[in-house]
């Protein structure tokens, strides 16, 4: 005898339409897994259909598919199977896809950290990770659904970064994806392919006698097209800094690169240095730094060029008066915006929109968040409306998400979803706003679904094992502007 | 300015009823995180208030607390802080609690396979994880949940055992803990205490040659206190046996003792015997072996001791129809019931009421499932009326889960809840009936909530990393008995 989903189906159906009992001489009541006809939930989460979350657990060592409107995990994938004790999947991005039920690619990013946040910072994970980057491919065309690995990018380049990942958009896009790490203080761009091309990479280098920034492009081994920085080679910081630690460096030249976010419009991308509270705009035509943003309340909009020097620019940074976190544009490019924080907590408004970004200026400051809120993340929508913004607190705070008006620079709304909010992603509609909590690393944690129009909480999911990152798969390369691309 | 959980409450009140701005100036949506008032999902989640469901993550090494109702992660404890690379959380019991918001304690094992089920069975696997036993507990009376260890059983007996583990009750409530262990098969009895002590051993092997069984008492060493089958100590096989590998062990005195389970009426339990398709019958007041029960359809009730030698309990099994896996009580006791499968695909039914588990009686068989779906696991309700069982499927079928009716033992209702299902476990009103499923080992998976009385799907959340048990916390001694202890 043969039971399959189809068969039981019809038999439902069957027994539903004539009164007939179904198969086995039972009361059937059947559920697919792709389509929850008739279990309670679904009628609350069918209006997320067409957004697939992807979920890095940092202390799982999986990444999980999730799709928002079963809900269920679609499927998961263990980076255990590289051999690597305790793996930790960080930061991730998706490439767009018009049905990422069918399949769709995406990058994770993996941290070898000596002091990640399981119990404070356990010295039990102090030796354990590793640096990768690997390019990933959900496939849902057959019977069951897979993640698999397409290309393990930190062998293939010979570059291994840990932190955050951001695919190209606007005149980048179809074309590029950025890598950056905090603790290599490095940047790689490669080409988006199965088999990825080095395209440029970037080192960033404080004179803290001088006090001088250097960023320099940095080349493969002639001989062998690759870097020589896999696993903790090229390390400067033995972990990733955690937020304050920006201003106490083990190595005085670190300066705890975390991103490479796209202008969506114009062809410039932005490096984001963490303990300078500085930008750098790179031309992504010629992949020249161009201008040194400084997004401090009080300091200049942007520190001077030095000195250039074959393939490094030397910017003056003559005065620090506030690290920050993340920084990027809003969908529409018009403004760049930069979370201060640990000694500032704001956000620097930049207007974005001059093709030469020296002529970019601070506008306003997004203030109010006091000493204990440190902004952190942002989320874009896709008419630029508005711009979320996850406020950070130490355990025992919560930390919350907050809603700012992008006309007034106005916090307008906010909620406390949790403990240890990390980042915020838009479902493809442009309807809700999802985020991440992550219980300080052992606490309560989950995915939170807010209606960006009424303010309302309108589903909230259980997710364990440490998210410091998530993503909803774009449908579209415009979708993609409003996706881990433009900010982080 | 300090926000706090308490101020939000109080501003976002403020607001509602007076229609002032709340602070910031800004409106603001509230949610907290132990009331989610005004969230979407929270009016059809709110129905499973008092339901704290736990689930170990096989590949995610960690295991979660998931409140059902709100629904999120309360927290997770990650095994990896114990420095084993890749720990396996395997099965799971959970003691009662009157308030599981607040506290409660649990017993956790681990698996050290060296075939498991990611990607099949991936040598990646073969020398991680460990053989342990842990008793934990949840603290969500401070300001921020978390999980802790209490004890590592294996380091304080000296015996480390990796498969199920059930709580006694009946006559054995607030005693005794049982593991049992199917590489090495053993089953360890200890207290219930903080520093568990040791109360009875068991060692089951198989004598091919002379077709007998031995049950055996093992003692720990009269210096130490201890046993000697710490980590890999005591393996007679490398792997848990998949299923259908009951046919063939590399060793053949390997039975693969699968868990103890515990009569809730009566002073016995049931040690189950997988390759054999028997279950040995214990007398729980003096851990004498008293029976052996063969659960096959064709076979004998039970298989007769030949002899005693000591600490031995020698029994003639002459044939072996079939092996079984699961099997246990319904919660009145008056059923003994056991899942054949692999060559018998059937569900053996026992009237188990006779204070002589001799007299014990095979009345019928659940029957109807083929060749392709076997029984597997057992969930109870409070009163005995139904009986649910997890019947498994190979990769890439489905497997679906079946309610039976105990008053006629047919297949009344039948759900394809998606790929792997594995344990079902009753929510503490005996409403509903709780059930994970895998996707074998990184495919679809989640957990559903199925309302017993009117078979609906309630509830299905996604949950990644790979569960092979869950259980939710029971809130009595009673309630225990519909739990994972008096079937699994």
């Amino acid at each position: 005898m043969s039971i399959n989903r189809r068969q039981f189906m019809k038999n439902a159906i069957a027994a539903g339409m004539a009164g007939t009992a179904t198969m086995l001489g039972s009361r059937s009541a059947f559920s697919a897994v792709h389509d929850p006809v008739g279990e309670a939930q679904a009628d609350l989460f069918r209006k997320f259909k067409g957004n697939v979350v992807l979920l890095p657990s940092k202390y799982g060592g999986y990444v999980q598919a999730m799709d928002l409107s079963t809900p269920e995990t679609l499927a998961w994938y263990s980076y255990g199977l590289h051999g690597i004790d305790m793996p930790i999947p960080h930061h991730i991005a998706a490439m767009p896809s018009k049905d990422p039920y069918k399949g769709f690619d995406f990058y994770q990013t993996m941290q070898p950290p000596a002091a990640p946040y399981v119990n404070e910072n356990s010295p039990e994970w102090r030796n354990r990770g590793d640096f990768k980057m690997f390019k990933m491919r959900y496939d849902g065309s057959g019977k069951q659904n897979s993640i698999t690995v397409v290309n393990d990018i930190g062998e293939t380049t010979g570059m291994s970064l840990g932190v955050h990942v951001s695919i190209g958009v606007g005149e980048n896009a179809n074309k590029y994806v950025a890598f950056a790490d905090g603790q290599k203080d490095m940047v790689l761009i490669t080409d988006i392919g199965d088999n990825p091309k080095i395209v440029k990479a970037f080192r960033a280098d404080y004179d803290p006698v001088a006090r001088q920034l250097n960023i320099s492009h940095v080349f493969p081994d002639s001989t062998t097209g690759k870097f020589d920085y896999v696993g903790r080679k090229g390390m400067k910081t033995s972990h990733e800094a955690m937020l304050g630690e920006e201003l106490m460096p083990a190595d005085p030249t670190a300066v705890f690169v975390d991103a490479f976010t796209w202008h969506p419009t114009l062809p410039f991308g932005a490096i984001l240095i963490r303990r300078l509270g500085c930008c750098a705009i790179v031309d992504t035509r010629t992949w020249e730094v161009v201008s040194l943003l400084s997004t401090a309340k009080g300091s200049p909009d942007n520190f001077p060029l030095v000195k250039q020097t074959g393939f490094t620019w030397t910017f003056a940074v003559p005065s620090v008066l506030t690290p920050l976190h993340e920084a990027g544009f809003v969908t529409s490019g018009e403004y760049f915006v930069a979370c201060n924080n640990v000694l500032q907590n704001n956000i620097a408004v930049y207007r974005s929109t001059d093709e030469n970004p020296n002529k970019w200026k601070k506008e306003t400051f997004v203030e109010g968040f006091g000493t204990k809120y440190l902004p952190l993340h942002m989320g874009n929508v896709p008419d630029s409306r508005f711009a979320f913004f996850t406020m950070w607190a130490r355990k025992p705070n919560n930390g919350y998400i907050c809603k700012v008006d992008t006309k007034t620079w106005k916090v307008v709304a906010k909620w406390d979803t949790g403990p240890d909010p990390h980042t915020c992603d838009c479902t493809v509609d442009g309807k809700y706003m999802t985020t991440v909590y992550s219980g300080h690393q052992a606490g309560q944690s989950g995915l939170v679904v807010i209606n960006i129009a009424n303010d309302k909480i309108e589903a909230r999911l259980p997710c364990p094992g440490g998210m410091h990152d998530h993503v909803v798969v774009p449908e579209s390369w415009e979708g993609l502007k409003y996706s881990r691309s433009t900010s982080v």
